[in-house]
């Protein structure tokens, strides 16, 4: 398949809806309106929209079902990217090649709008005319996902790791796990939660979702250290000026690379209960997140 | 009835489960846990879960049932009024009595905390055993108060105003509409439907809820100037040193509590569509809204 034309059309489809997920511009307070809609839309590859709609169609389902979950994924996404980037936290000013929503609004807008954008998804999740069982199901996907069991607690721990040289491999792993990991895996088990997937079905997607956001997260470290700005779009070599342990100083940058293709691999097996023709989209996607160069 | 008495049996009721909406204390990231545990403990009147209690009550429902959302609600006031406190949004120092959350933990695990509470409220809604169609409704009804159509938006709103002179009434009633009333009026709302109440009924309980919620803040207002520090428990006198507009700046101490009184008035009215000794808790605590010291 041409992957590239595939993730190509479905970025476009993703921002063709995603800011009509918004609600109307309000009377007073239209710079939250605008720092929402900005960081929404300064970029971004939208992988987990498009885990989400990938997901949803591997196990028969109709991608156009899957739109409201897969855009709530990208808003909670935007917010984690906001509060991550504010001053007190890892303190960068370019993310996706713009600068980052508190350098352009402000601290207090930013912290509200990415308040705002984890509010709203949960909104439009709540307001998502589809079957009521399935509906909570996804909500509760992706709550735990994101939050003090998923990717706030792998904030937090990361940001525990900060500075420190002594940060066990076991440690590591937990962060990468809830800081990426977690909401990788529930975009694309969302999906399949929409599709109406079975209880097999939804375990093998989570098992390709856990090991793609390893994976992913290890490219992460690696581009850090070789990867080139302009494509990135964020500030390289930010984890070694912060003195972070990463895959790369415990491992090295072919060692990382080689754990990451070997992840891969274990995503791409999970999927072996799904028809071969139907595999394709998501085993693409597996390889391209470890080829990426951005 | 004895009021005094119903509040602190109330409280006493969230304070024993509140905690327990909590997940289980994670390997890594304890002081995420910690500032979570501690911003949900350090005290608070607990009137928002109290409401919802009460408001599937009137309606003729268990208000066991209703504890959940209660739980949620309170986790949702905490995590607003631990990122209002930052030191890029009102920067205050005191709470409920004791150092804010960023104060006692730092700002970075202040705003993760903030975002742990948001996430675990609809978490746990998501997860409650409850009737799906009930359940996703009042997700939808705290979601929308909350969020960018509702408190977060009044915040914005509220730093905006900051240090102009010239905020007119219109605007002073937007403001505290979204950044309080809301989710008062969601409180008493969702506590309505989840008892099971009749379209009048959830529409009497929502005008309850917003003249309450307006008292609400005009005390507060009030407060800010004639209260005692000791009895609020946090500081006072913060509205004039940021040059906010408030409804005592307008109106005068004695024609705002007069105002907050007519407030109350109406949020009594609103009650009359059910038995009279149905309606006298919410009433009580209507009262009480505008004669409390703290």
């Amino acid at each position: 398949m041409d992957l590239k034309a595939y993730l190509k059309e479905r970025k476009a489809l993703i921002d063709s809806v995603l800011l009509t997920y918004l609600p109307p511009e309000p009377e007073f307070g239209k710079k939250l309106y605008e720092a929402v809609k900005y960081s929404l839309t300064v970029g971004g590859k939208r992988l987990r929209p498009i885990l989400c709609l990938a997901g949803c169609e591997i196990v028969g389902g109709n991608r156009n079902d899957a739109l409201t979950p897969a855009c709530a994924i990208e808003m909670i996404h935007t917010y984690s990217l906001i509060h991550d980037d504010l001053p007190a936290m890892d303190n960068d000013t370019l993310r996706r090649g713009h600068p980052t929503t508190w350098v352009k609004f402000g601290e207090a807008t930013a912290i509200l709008a990415g308040d705002a954008l984890l509010n709203r998804a949960f909104e439009v999740l709540a307001d998502w005319e589809f079957d009521c069982n399935r509906k909570v199901k996804v909500i509760s996907e992706i709550a735990r996902a994101s939050g003090m069991l998923g990717m706030v607690l792998g904030q937090q721990c990361d940001l525990d790791a900060e500075g420190r040289g002594d940060v066990p491999l076991e440690e590591l792993l937990f962060i990468h796990k809830h800081k990426t990991g977690r909401l990788i895996t529930a975009s694309v088990v969302s999906g399949g939660i929409t599709g109406g997937g079975s209880p097999e079905e939804i375990d093998a997607l989570r098992r390709y979702g856990d090991s793609l956001g390893l994976a992913f997260q290890i490219i992460d470290d690696v581009l850090d250290v070789v990867g080139d700005q302009e494509k990135l779009g964020k500030n390289v070599g930010s984890d070694l000026e912060k003195g972070k342990t990463t895959f790369v100083t415990i491992f090295g940058v072919e060692k990382a690379r080689k754990m990451a293709y070997e992840e891969v691999e274990r995503a791409v097996e999970a999927l072996s209960i799904f028809p071969a023709e139907k595999r394709e989209p998501l085993e693409a996607i597996a390889r391209f997140v470890v080829e990426r160069e951005y």
